[in-house]
């Protein structure tokens, strides 16, 4: 009998099964597509058992069963669980490894508890890479199923630095899904940022592919030790194979989506979430798609800038600090709009290693959380943010400015540097737009020296 | 009996009723709530009946019946529909002058229409003043049904400078709220963009409520005539009725919303559209309740920069056409993915007056859709608008540097910066991301020299 089943085995559904048998567990691996199954026989042993058929996979398992499904999100998802609800036991644990939309995970978890059946919706960010070598594993659901497979799900997850799994209990319902929307949604807004400072060091610092590769493999040694800062030096390094150019000149500059990015901004949306970045990101995507391509790309005649590199940096630390900050504080709107429990400072570890956000500041948010005294609204309440902010906002400025002087389009950074001009300010201008809707719609307004509600009969009103 | 019924008298509704009544239709007027009711009481005589029953409603209607529904959306109007479906015969019209979710307007137009009711889903823009001396209407649904409340629809709506009436079909199911949506939105972008100038006219010009107050006043006989500027000079010039002090500096800096342009930002986001100034207005609102109040307010001790006034104005100027710009870009994508034949010239002459963001420039809009030989994208792509974005860039360019030196917080501006130097740009620089996503996620990208789908194997990928 093999101790964990695993359904699906296209590229993540297959690598994720050789992670738990090279952690020494067993698994049985079913998917309804034949070939997936045929390209696992050649891993088969005592420890790996492809099958055929529903059948074969839940009686080759010991109980009670525990299943991981790494199917497309979505339909598949619930004729999946339909199937599994004819053969399953009560006490058996499914686990759903797909990006899910969280409404989809919340209905699933009250339907299969109905079946006696405990349905862990969970989180799993690190491509393919990741998937096979440690992935970072964000599980929400019964925390009493959760504490049946948390040492199979522990054993196949990154580590932090100091060799703590990237994976903890999130919290009840569709939490863990949610927070691997939150997770994407800040994998876009940092995405972004990167390619805004591509942008700058083209354009302002008329710097070359190799130059650019190499200053952010310099920042990732340095400030920014970020895995898509890495990423990024390698992406400019690349030779293409068609061309004797690098390959970043040829990728059309079209960026596609899945969709969870823009997930996490619709709910932002609902519970009133400043998700400026991610905003900026996701409609970043949009623009590339509509852009009409007619007219000329930025020039700049000006010379680079004092300190023009030292200043990118600081501000692509600073925009990455509020990307996170962003998403942490939807997460604390969402954790107070949904009743659901959240340990800001586990999703921080959970984040440090496997995923795609990782980067060295998830540790100092990490401790930031454990050092918190009072609920953190934002992060650069706490002292160790608000030096950062203190220290790094003039360059971040400074860029902004430079952007909007040179041509170049910086949503994001934009975005990051208004974050952190209202996020503290006592003085925002709203007060004219709350006296514009009393004016034209009688909308009434609060006041801010005494209790009450209140509506001027404006001068020439009628 | 009567020409036309309205359901729904608080208000909107009575000041429709007697808008209606003014231009010599006889008007049955009922509301549920009888106070409304005997409220209109004292306007009774032949042209307004006022009845406290459904049945009376129905029985004292000419045939076919005309009824306008005015009340909140939502629920209620799924309530009156309900009942009014018991009541009315094939042939009869009802009309939702609420602020009605498309989707909803979608799903009525056809349950009505399976019992030979035709439903017009009608956005009423203009305030209560608007409802009463002439509103601008956004009226869709069966185009035979709305050529006969014609006659009505256009006597009592708002009149362009010219005298046409601010009322066209403009198109099937839910695409008049759709348009009142995007209306929503586009206001909620120009309030925020003078928040933000009224922001940096106080912190970077030193100017006082007064100054604020004249400086709006004359723009609005200049360069910027909408409604919004006319009323921001109205509301700064203000006395508070319970201090000595203007009232602006009273009113509490929370800005409230209903949810329409929440609305067009999540529609926005299904269709792929760039609207990022609503965005921006729409977090704007939500950092305004977000907000800390912990810091200090930005404080600018430099000496006011040359010609701020009239650059501060063209830069409002050119923000306000990037806000049509993105409604009307939605509107185009809308019209794709829905398969609505949108007349987007009449659209802009429907909201030439009556309306909150009524103004010359939809004047100018009108024209260019009108002169426009090709499907406008993006409305910049005209003469007559590509003309304002070469003349006003300079002044936008210089006041969200500006902000971003003073911290003084400008999403919406820097938003219109950005999509004005993305909206043409053949080098946006999306290729990094599409390269990012390839490297960890295998998700392929298009290239700009050739046809086909392609994925690098990245040196140390593995």
């Amino acid at each position: 009998m093999q101790q964990f089943g695993v359904i699906g085995l296209s590229v993540m559904g297959k690598n994720l099964a050789l992670n738990i048998k090279s952690h020494g567990f067993s698994v049985a691996a079913f998917s309804i597509d034949k070939p997936e199954v045929d390209a696992m026989q050649k891993y088969a042993d005592d420890s790996l058992l492809p099958v055929y058929t529903w059948e074969d996979l839940v009686k080759n398992l010991e109980k009670p069963r525990k299943i991981l499904v790494m199917i497309q999100a979505g339909k598949p998802v619930d004729l999946t669980l339909d199937k599994l609800s004819t053969l399953l036991e009560p006490g058996d644990i499914v686990i759903d490894g797909g990006n899910s939309n969280y409404h989809d995970t919340n209905r699933r978890v009250k339907a299969m508890k109905e079946k006696g059946i405990d349905f862990i919706g969970m989180g799993v960010s690190g491509g393919e890479t990741g998937a096979l070598n440690g992935p970072a594993l964000m599980p929400g659901g019964d925390e009493a199923a959760y504490k049946r497979v948390q040492p199979i799900v522990e054993a196949i997850a990154a580590k932090t630095d100091d060799g703590r799994p990237c994976v903890s209990y999130i919290g009840p319902e569709g939490s863990g899904h949610y927070v691997k929307m939150v997770h994407n949604g800040i994998e876009y807004a940092i995405m972004q940022v990167l390619a805004e400072v591509y942008d700058l060091m083209r354009t302002v610092g008329h710097m070359d592919n190799k130059a650019m590769s190499q200053t952010f493999a310099d920042w990732y040694h340095d400030k920014v030790d970020a895995y898509l800062v890495e990423i990024s030096a390698k992406v400019l390094a690349q030779k293409d194979d068609l061309t004797d150019d690098d390959v970043i000149d040829h990728i059309l500059n079209v960026a596609s989506y899945k969709g969870t990015g823009n997930w996490m901004l619709e709910d932002g949306i609902v519970l009133g979430a400043p998700i400026s970045m991610i905003a900026e990101a996701v409609i970043g995507r949009f623009m590339s798609k509509q852009t009409l391509r007619l007219g000329q790309a930025p020039v700049s005649d000006e010379k680079v800038p004092d300190n023009f590199v030292s200043n990118l940096q600081d501000a692509l630390n600073l925009a990455q600090a509020v990307a996170y900050a962003q998403g942490f504080g939807q997460l604390h709107l969402a954790a107070e709009a949904y009743d659901w429990d959240l340990r800001y400072s586990a999703i921080a570890q959970n984040w440090e290693a496997g995923c795609i956000i990782r980067s060295g500041m998830l540790k100092q948010i990490e401790k930031a959380f454990d050092n918190a005294k009072a609920p953190v609204k934002t992060l650069f309440q706490t002292p160790e943010f608000a030096k950062q902010l203190k220290d790094e906002l003039p360059a971040l400025r400074k860029m902004v400015a430079l952007g909007a002087q040179a041509g170049v389009p910086v949503p994001t950074l934009s975005a990051a540097l208004t974050y952190l001009d209202s996020i503290f300010n006592p003085r925002l201008p709203q007060n004219l737009i709350q006296g514009q809707r009393d004016y034209f719609g009688a909308h009434t307004y609060l006041r801010n020296d005494r209790e009450g509600v209140y509506h001027t009969e404006w001068y020439e009103e009628k």
